[in-house]
């Protein structure tokens, strides 16, 4: 019997990410799953992510923590108000208030490490361009350098130029909709995963936050029951 | 009165980070340093990094906590004896097994994170490709790609390209002789830093790892008194 390839995916326990767990493991991958502890108001996500390893059998599930808050600087952190009921122009224009400094070269940092002592040479994260516009660290051409980077930062790019680390995008030009709809297919219990940025303690989405309005779109859109737990009157 | 520049610079309480903070300051730079509890063996080294701090009177010290013991693989985090008395081309031959996965890296980013909360656009860490070429991660390929990829990471990168971020790597071609004579004219005080491998719990260093054997090379080169707290018979 030969050993299944391996891959790190990150998990944050929201839609997108349990989609790309499906999506790694529908690619032959045995998935090792990394979430964080970074500080993140809404320890609710960690909740979900371990839900979400359970549902869809992954391998082997990691939490780091780490302290992101130590610098500041976001909504999801810090202090600062999650706006809400925003239309989709607004949430586009800039980069959001929710943007976390750093953010995603600081978790694929850890799965390259991780990857690295488990042997994975594909790392899978659910980033997307065309809802998150705003976040620099979404965008393809990202992407490529920190891909670029990472072979040249471990053993493996040094010794083993034949099989270089790959840094997967599978959601990058997805819509929403799409994502739905290709995790549906793949069996994702959307029920056990949470998106909101501003959720009660027990774990039930806003409604009403940038992440929220999207999420409900994409249901509509993909024509899928919306099974989110929603705050009452939400 | 202008507001000084700033740069954040990786402190680890070693020699070659305490004379990277002396060359900043000597740049004209406000020094933000930072260092790491990331589960190594030793932590008298965050005991020397505060040290240095407080001698050269940085601006901003902060210290991040992680925990890259999650996912093994080093002497320096794991329990893997350090070697000792290795003869020179032992020590450059193999990547080391006090290499710790993708180390520079994480510490890169969160210096990213760090950099783009206090508004600075520089980033100093102490690598160095003659006496450490056997980690891929200190290589100037390795550094520069991570540059690329910060400048696409961040809000900086995105909005204004006319001051684009820069790692900078001023020890990279010093032997550490050369680095010891270069600090010591800066008045960086060498007997408050640590750069034993395996260093008993007052801070006394070990006389015998790799880190040990270079750094009296290099005091015995540069023709300056070796002012290292060493274990008794070390």
């Amino acid at each position: 019997m030969t050993e299944k390839k391996k891959a790190v995916v990150l998990l944050s326990g929201g839609l997108d990410s349990a989609t790309v767990v499906a999506m790694a493991q529908a690619d032959g991958f045995d998935v090792h799953a990394l979430s964080f502890r970074y500080g993140q108001r809404h320890s609710v996500e960690l909740d979900a992510a371990e839900r979400v390893a359970r549902q869809l059998g992954v391998k082997e599930h990691k939490i780091a923590t780490l302290d992101l808050r130590l610098f500041g600087g976001s909504a999801l952190t810090a202090d600062i108000d999650v706006p809400k009921d925003r239309d989709e122009s607004a949430m586009t224009a800039d980069i959001p208030v929710t943007y976390v400094p750093a953010r995603n070269t600081i978790f694929l940092s850890f799965a390259l490490a991780y990857a690295e002592t488990a042997g994975a040479r594909d790392i899978f994260i659910g980033v997307n361009a065309l809802d998150y516009s705003g976040y620099p660290d979404c965008r393809p051409d990202y992407i490529a350098a920190y891909e670029k980077m990472a072979n040249l930062a471990t053993r493996v790019g040094v010794s083993d130029t034949e099989h270089p680390l790959h840094i997967q995008t599978p959601l990058i030009d997805l819509t929403k909709a799409q994502i739905i709809a290709a995790g549906t297919k793949l069996g994702v219990d959307y029920s056990l995963t949470i998106s909101c940025y501003d959720p009660d303690p027990a774990g039930h989405a806003c409604g009403h936050c940038d992440s929220c309005l999207l999420r409900k779109k994409g249901f509509r859109e993909a024509g899928i029951d919306d099974p989110t737990p929603y705050q009452q009157g939400a």
